[in-house]
């Protein structure tokens, strides 16, 4: 055991994470009608966990709900890495040659809907407890990927974790809207991945006080999205529509295995490949010429340049 | 003027990458009845480039064929890397925090071709010159991804590398060889990204000899791939191997957003975008459980079956 890991902690992460990945399968089978598959797998190194997932659902083209608990031995380098960013924040940095300082843990939830219909976003959230030598922090967070930008949608998003968040600390919603803005920010593309949430990360100190707003902010996510499902489930859109939403899901899968972290770290300690990639959308276009398209020339007006100016351009929306 | 670069060789190799570019983009557009989209577009730090596209083509659902020749100040960080992949090879390893040591130059010619039918093979080729600080080196290759295996092709394929390396030196073809399967290398998947070509970098040394083989080999792509095209253009073929298709282009957009150097290269000296991503296929599926379905369980066999055995052990081809 982990000297300075709280007794206990992993375990109540742990079944907090499971408890909640079948509530949100659940309503989420009940609202769209279909059957999630549950695959039940083990990591060669240690852990392991239970992905569930819909494919070709009629309102989720993709969807995958994954819980896992993993540990073992990170290697050298990532290690180093990954204790200096957790350095940059609560944690003290460290030297990772010793290879106790390499011991990680990981447990928590990671889930990517990608809905059929353009005018239903996407939308992403993890919910995870880490140690690392003797370290251990809270991270976790979620964000809206819109093809269509609905103002009400946004309001509604950002409002259920503001509350959640000031439940807590009223220092944490404009910390992790920030701190969400800038780590969902494609670089190459001068672009956000969508219009953000919260995320956080390192969150260590009063072990107590975290472990219940990370879970209830964990709680809070059905709250968040699902009456955004509700009300543009039934709308009907022009075939453009859709070709703009395969577009706009490449820079989702660019994000991913450019920049997002997440996905670095499961391919770096060989995690299980298909629950990592399992974020990645069902069907995605790379055209060309996409960026004169975007810069708001001719082509581009109307909802596409609207949502344009937001991902550009962050924007408080409670 | 670099001192120990070569009197006029940045300008002979950028007429010779031109020129290459006009001849096969015109084969091309021979070959296919498309025509190519032109952009001319100049880089803001430096030196621009031409930019050759075919969308929706018959032939070839997405075709990419792009010149450039750029020059700058590369990030400190990233010049230092290159400075110690450069190293690995013939050239000197060198401190890359002086500003002196972090200009850069580089022309060449970049192609990827992607046609419709999943009995042609996607194609990517690259021939270039660079020059960093007091170093100079070529690089360039050629590698196929077939999505049906034709022993056939492979071995045509392969033989026009064997045939132009052997004209120059014994010693190239198997090294480039082996350094093709190493490099287009999907460690996660532990599958190669096709069946290789050839693949070589930071070659230094006698600046004339390295020119005239670097040449011969761009001009030797034509030969390499066309017969291929007209071999298997007229097959018909069904639906599911479309499909297939589409899920294998899942992971040249993984190799080239993960791994790729050129990629993380043009990215990261803020490089054009979109002839940076032209790279990536037309139209892409992920789906799910596609390791259990590609470990040769049940549901894979045949072509799809032998093609996988291939990836997973590269083979001698010649």
């Amino acid at each position: 055991m982990n000297p300075m890991a709280i007794q206990g902690m992993r375990e109540r992460c742990a079944e907090q994470a499971r408890r909640l990945q079948d509530r949100i399968t659940e309503a989420l089978a009940g609202i769209s009608g279909s059957v999630f598959q549950e695959d039940v797998w083990s990591r060669p190194g240690g852990g392991g966990g239970r992905t569930r997932v819909i494919l070709e659902g009629e309102l989720f083209e993709k969807a995958g709900v994954n819980f896992s608990e993993v540990h073992g031995e990170l290697p050298p380098e990532f290690a180093r890495k990954l204790g200096e960013e957790a350095g940059r924040s609560q944690t003290p940095s460290e030297k990772s040659d010793d290879p106790a300082d390499r011991q990680f843990y990981a447990t928590g939830i990671s889930l990517v809907l990608h809905p059929r219909s353009p005018r239903v976003p996407t939308v992403h959230a993890n919910f995870r407890y880490l140690e690392k030598g003797d370290t251990w922090w809270f991270g976790g967070g979620a964000d809206l990927t819109p093809y269509r930008l609905y103002t009400e949608d946004a309001v509604h998003f950002h409002r259920v974790w503001k509350l959640v968040c000031d439940r807590h600390d009223p220092a944490y919603h404009p910390r992790f809207k920030k701190w969400c803005d800038e780590y969902f920010y494609l670089a190459h593309r001068k672009e956000t991945r969508g219009i953000g949430g919260i995320f956080f990360d390192y969150l260590s100190g009063d072990a107590e006080r975290l472990f219940a707003f990370w879970k209830d902010a964990g709680e809070a996510f059905l709250e968040a999205y699902v009456p955004i499902v509700e009300r543009r489930r039934g709308e009907t859109f022009p075939p453009d529509e859709r070709e703009w939403q395969l577009h706009r899901r490449g820079r989702y899968v660019e994000f991913n295995l450019v920049y997002d972290r997440g996905t670095v770290f499961g391919l770096k300690t060989a995690g299980r490949v298909e629950s990592i990639l399992m974020s990645l959308p069902p069907l995605v276009r790379w055209g060309y010429h996409a960026d004169s398209m975007e810069a708001g020339k001719e082509d581009l007006s109307g909802p596409q340049a609207e949502l344009l100016a937001v991902l550009k351009s962050p924007r408080d929306w409670v």
